[in-house]
């Protein structure tokens, strides 16, 4: 008979919200526009003053009246983008005006500079000029009071530009979650140095610090631990007390060296310790106090791929973004896909557009050790339990992980 | 008549070409896989040796001889993961074996540990044995000599991972470039602190630090330089010597206080000064012995437009990387446009899936101003010169800036 595992096999959905239950919003913080890109905002935004704050000229050239049809008019001076003076524009008068800067009293337009010649203290006009034009009027481009960015939102170029231009020199967001990496296993060598018999390098350490920083976390690489129970549990009580969340990968397998579980046991508790999927199934989540911790299979791809589907949402969350969900289209399949019948199975996949629809073509061997699957991939195929052949044209869901290419 | 610029007006490809010719690869350094990520490989990487480099076991057992029918096997030993001992496996005896140790010599299977009772130095295997079942067989992830990334590949989790896996510490990639950014114009006032009469705050050199950070590049912000020749000739002087790339914003419009040219004539060459395009028309590019400069417009809009066109191509391609171009999709437009009849121009859009079909819907108005307009684009719409007025349904091009939501 076989040997149970005393771990349930749980689904996909119930691991997740038991993972995003225990995933605390990290406290919020201000940090100089300079370092917060990628930040979440942890409030929403009010512009204090319109942009911009006084109506200005959009081109260079000179303030007019509008209605005024003189075509030779007398210059009274010029005004320049940041300077102030006392000009006010009459009908037969213009000020000389540079882009961006304060309409002069009087004027109620801007003639571009194409459009004129100025000599010996006169301007000739060359066109007609309807009020308004070229003038950005006073809370063009942000209203004073509007509300320019909301809560939730991760700060691009255009979001930090926009705290900029109303004034903000800091912004609020929540701090991203310092996540502590332990790779676990005798076998595990250190790249750059040569292998004993018996061994194998270590990439998992690599690839989820990688994984972290994507998805906003700091990551502190803390280094491998031999298959020890002294080790692992020192690494574990140490890194909790300093980090926000804890991975470890490797140590989780069904025989006498599932190291790991007896120890979260012991210190914490442990909520799953399977999940009905492909690749992945050993995925373990443990809370050490409020401290949510990963251990995940050791298999290079079954690591990065239970990163993604539980330990990325759990960082996005921290971090307050509600929106970590990756995009899922229905794409078709441009080739046979053979898929385990009992468990959802994500296979690596490069998705393209042909003839205007979601092509998906597998990235190779599927083995989990295999992460030459996951270069050149830009999707996982979510393929539900079921029939264990695909035909070439199903169609199936893809979660994309990159920008689909064109 | 109207005042012609002495720069003429050159196609959006003529400005291209002439930037990328102009837009040095970076030396080639080694970088610690900690430091790699997002970095472009300078080099191919092949695995020196196979990956597992021995036959190791798949799962958690017993190793033993697949042709062997007898039920109760006697335990030899065990071999742990990591650990190589001289244990020889014939028919009639098993060892145990743990995921990923190296099989024993003899053994030709493993059998999972589900399938088997372990009882007083006896094995009962209860079920039957293929052989290699169960076994990675040697180089199964990755052969002796095979090229497992290809030069020029932008190095994400999956990638850094390999280079872990085949045994490297170190990944060769182009040093990123470091990049100048200043933003001129008496006009613009430090965020944080009060405003002067006729002033606005600088967003620019903001929002340009932060698109030269997703481009991949080391942003160098610089300041506030006032509308003065001496300002800026001091600052570009000093800026070339330090950096790959100089960026300015401002400074670049048609009338007297087109400061850059002058500047840039002085002490380099103006390659263009004008771009048939809207918005960011004034776009200028010089190089400074071999440094390329690039003076962008000082509308917000226009400044991340022009960098997103221009500036992003050249910093990607001094990183070595050749695959930098967006993805272009034909989308159709959910509601009626209106664009420039005689410049192409990019008008940012949500680009989204809808019953199969890309769909682009406009961000609101289009001022150059109008940061906003690029807060929830994950698009530019490129509209060619022509009839004014698309209507809804109309097909268009849109280069993808962000993935498309679902």
């Amino acid at each position: 008979m076989p040997v149970d595992s005393p771990y349930p096999l749980v689904s996909i959905e119930h691991a997740l919200t038991t993972i995003l239950a225990r995933s605390p919003v990290l406290p919020v913080i201000r940090v100089p526009l300079a370092q917060a890109l990628g930040g979440v905002l942890a409030a929403d935004v009010v512009a204090p003053a319109p942009v911009p704050p006084f109506p200005a000229a959009a081109k260079d050239g000179y303030a007019v009246v509008a209605g005024d049809a003189t075509r030779h008019r007398r210059l009274l001076g010029e005004q320049m983008a940041g300077h102030v003076g006392h000009l006010r524009v009459e009908p037969g008068s213009a000020v000389r005006i540079t882009t961006g800067a304060a309409l002069p009293a009087g004027a109620d337009a801007v003639v571009m500079v194409e459009y004129t010649t100025e000599r010996e203290g006169w301007v000739e006009i060359e066109t007609t000029v309807a009020p308004g034009a070229d003038i950005r009027p006073v809370g063009q481009d942000i209203a004073a009071g509007q509300r320019v960015l909301e809560r939730g939102t991760v700060l691009g170029a255009a979001e930090i530009g926009l705290l900029a231009a109303v004034g903000l020199a800091e912004a609020p967001v929540h701090r991203r979650p310092r996540v502590a990496l332990l790779s676990t296993g005798d076998e595990l060598g250190e790249p750059g140095e040569p292998l004993a018999a018996g061994q194998i390098y270590d990439s998992n350490r690599f690839s989820l610090a990688a994984a972290v920083s994507l998805a906003g976390g700091v990551p502190h690489p803390l280094g491998i631990a031999v298959d020890a129970h002294e080790a692992v549990e020192s690494f574990l009580v140490q890194a909790v007390a300093d980090h926000d969340a804890i991975l470890t990968s490797g140590g989780v397998s069904m025989g006498k060296l599932d190291l790991l579980k007896p120890i979260l046991e012991a210190h914490g508790e442990v909520h799953f310790g399977r999940v009905v999927m492909k690749p992945g199934k050993p995925v373990t989540f443990a809370t050490i106090g409020d401290k949510p911790v990963f251990a995940l299979p050791g298999f290079p791809v079954s690591a990065l791929v239970a990163f993604e589907l539980f330990v990325r949402p759990a960082l996005r969350t921290m971090q307050g973004d509600a929106h970590w969900q990756r995009p899922r289209l229905q794409v078709t399949l441009a080739h046979e896909v053979e898929h385990d019948a009992r468990r959802t199975e994500f296979q690596r996949a490069a998705v393209y557009v042909d003839k205007g629809r979601f092509v998906a073509r597998t990235t190779g061997a599927q083995g989990s050790g295999r992460l030459l699957s996951l270069v050149g991939a830009n999707a996982l195929l979510e393929l539900a339990p079921g029939e264990p052949l695909l035909p070439a044209g199903a169609e199936v869901t893809a979660l994309l992980l990159q920008p689909i290419g064109a």
